[in-house]
């Protein structure tokens, strides 16, 4: 691993608000990791509600088990999460080592057991010495307080240059409620849904289906909309907690998805969510540049989204774009594999504002040397006109680097 | 580019014999490279005849669009490839740079330009400078004999470290038939089909219909069932050609694919294929490592290549690789994500002959020590058992290199 922060990070972790119902705490609990924290607890007040989307992987970690099966509930009072052990592919043992996490943390915070959620990344196959964590959770509930965002953030960091934490804040019914996010990731990075682990908590009354159709809503443009390396991971996890502290303030409690005075609280809910995405896309193992791909023209949206995590995948131009090569050839390739509709003649393609080409060939204004000082950019943006039809899209990725493969070349030593 | 053979190359290029009625000649006409050749002329009998298939994309190449309307009439006289352009996003010029070649080299050959076939690999996008091509045709032909098969292949690489050749014989009615085949490939290597150009050449009379058959047959288990780097190229074509010179040594015109006198014949051709195949694969671009991965025990074979390819297009599965660890959690993450179906508590792992996962989790028998031992080897071996049902398959790819990543930063520059 690499010490040096991503030089695409954010200036610095935000200021985040303390959340009403919301305490956290951090430990050390040694899973993997040295002289860090590894290990995250937050402590949800009663009647707190919990909806989330998980990976797809037909191999999921034990913790995705655990909450896939509580998430049917939809209620929460705990959030246990380790970094250094993906507790992934452990078979019995995993499931034994979740629910005994589970159990304890139940025990520690008086709660049932299946209010307590789970998480847990890093290394995927390797037995998850649970008592660990066990040992530490007495001290670490008993030290939880409203604030500690940023270190909540650093706690649960893999391969992470830098925390990721998010915040908005949205009227409803008139009253002012606050969403808190952080977030981890940096490789095994794909959709459905992005790698990574990501945890939304706001104090607004909301119930879990309201809450969880929110959540839905807004992943398409965020942790869906962004690619490091095409891997999808075993772990991913994405958990809103409502506590519905505003209540006493005022706010109306919402139980139904289509309720219109949810409008204002989805739209902040989709900025965290985003915010959230770039910073992990920003934080792509090894990458030196952000890489957004527009693609429009296309015959339809999920076409066009196609499209665009064809050229976002590639390896071929996310090396070129490391190089600062404004390889375009190896996007009409990208393009010409997607198997989507595609009309070579009609195609157009731009590196930021300067177009490259045009009706099948390259550009008649193409010139080498704007577009190689273009290049030299943090932050390239590739649009592909296809010219057949109105589907558009948007997707972001990183540039593919030599830190990229130094990271992942011996991840487990 | 680095100037080094990759290690994982054979020991050399192999003898391969005269075809009755192909004469070869190579030149050097400064399309983008200097002091090599870049130039490969083939003429072939009158009689002779062709069949093939071409790249998938949807933005193909000019010589790909001008070799798919030849391949329906099935006849050739002649094979002009260039390297260093491939002539592709081209547009307009392109078209006319392909027409010119094919009519300047009809005029120096004596044939129809509908009987000379085209490939160009390299850059893409740059408009291909066809009067440099032109302007070597008659010498290239005047110079034009049966051997010179190490220079022919020499004359199509690209990103190639080293020339790709393969032969066989097969008796055809009780006479002895030859098969040579010339191949390039390293990067942008893919299937459908494998980013190559791959021509095979043979004395046998068969018509371009029964050949095609054959070749197609072939397809699966060798240009199929390689990937280097999951990117499909505007490029691909294999054709073979059937002089059809051997019928005056007593060997039989075959017409029908069904005609059973064909089966040795076809399963050299296979063999011929897979060799250049599997050249292209220990070719690619910066590979330390060859590796094979088997999957079986899926619901069906087309189900076992999809996860096979998951696995094999997987940038942290190779990154692992690699770097010689025994990264197999990666191994379930590529199951995982490949979307069909998959049990993780029934699945098994192996790295060469050492189970490391057995059931959902990490073998009892697991020893990092011995498998780190094999991890070193050149060819890694990685087997998984889905245990769901009879579906098998084998596909290879390589591992990903810091030098993929300097061949390909700066490919155009």
């Amino acid at each position: 691993m690499t010490d040096k922060v991503s030089p695409l990070a954010p200036l610095g972790f935000p200021e985040l608000p303390d959340i009403d119902g919301v305490r956290l705490a951090t430990a050390e609990a040694g899973v993997r990791y040295r002289g860090r924290t590894d290990v995250l607890m937050v402590l949800l007040q009663e009647g707190t509600a919990a909806a989330g989307v998980l990976t797809r992987s037909k191999c999921p970690s034990a913790p995705v088990d655990w909450c896939r099966k509580l998430l049917a509930k939809g209620r929460a009072r705990a959030l246990v999460v380790n970094s250094g052990n993906a507790n992934a592919f452990t078979g019995r043992k995993g499931a034994v080592a979740a629910a005994l996490t589970a159990r304890a943390t139940a025990k520690v915070v008086g709660c049932r057991q299946q209010a307590v959620y789970l998480a847990s990344t890093g290394v995927i196959g390797e037995p998850l010495e649970a008592d660990r964590i066990e040992a530490v959770l007495q001290e670490t509930a008993a030290a939880a307080r409203p604030g500690g965002w940023l270190e909540a953030a650093r706690a649960i960091m893999t391969t992470d240059t830098y925390p990721k934490g998010a915040t908005r804040t949205a009227p409803l019914g008139g009253v002012p409620v606050a969403i808190n996010g952080i977030a981890k990731g940096a490789g095994m990075i794909a959709p459905d849904m992005a790698t990574m682990l990501a945890f939304i908590f706001t104090d607004a009354p909301i119930a879990a289906e309201a809450l969880g159709a929110a959540l839905r809503a807004g992943l398409g443009e965020s942790f869906n909309a962004i690619t490091v390396d095409s891997d999808t991971s075993t772990s991913d996890t994405l958990i809103a907690f409502a506590t519905g502290a505003a209540a006493g303030r005022g706010a109306p409690a919402i139980t139904r998805a289509g309720d219109r005075r949810l409008g204002p609280f989805r739209a902040a809910l989709k900025e965290v969510m985003f915010d959230l995405a770039q910073q992990v896309v920003r934080d792509g193992e090894g990458a030196s540049k952000l890489i957004a791909i527009c693609v429009r023209g296309a015959v339809s949206v999920a076409s066009a989204r196609r499209i665009a995590f064809s050229i976002a995948n590639s390896p071929l131009v996310k090396t070129a774009i490391s190089g600062e090569d404004a390889n375009w050839g190896r996007v009409v390739m990208a393009v010409g594999k997607a198997g989507e509709p595609a009309d070579r003649d009609r195609l157009a393609i731009s590196f930021g504002p300067h177009r490259v080409a045009f009706r099948g060939e390259r550009d008649p204004a193409y010139d080498e040397a704007s577009l190689s000082a273009y290049m030299k950019n943090r932050e390239i943006e590739i649009t592909v006109d296809l010219g057949l039809g109105r589907g558009a899209d948007k997707v972001w990725t990183c540039d593919l680097t030599h830190d990229y493969l130094t990271i992942n070349g011996s991840y487990r030593t």
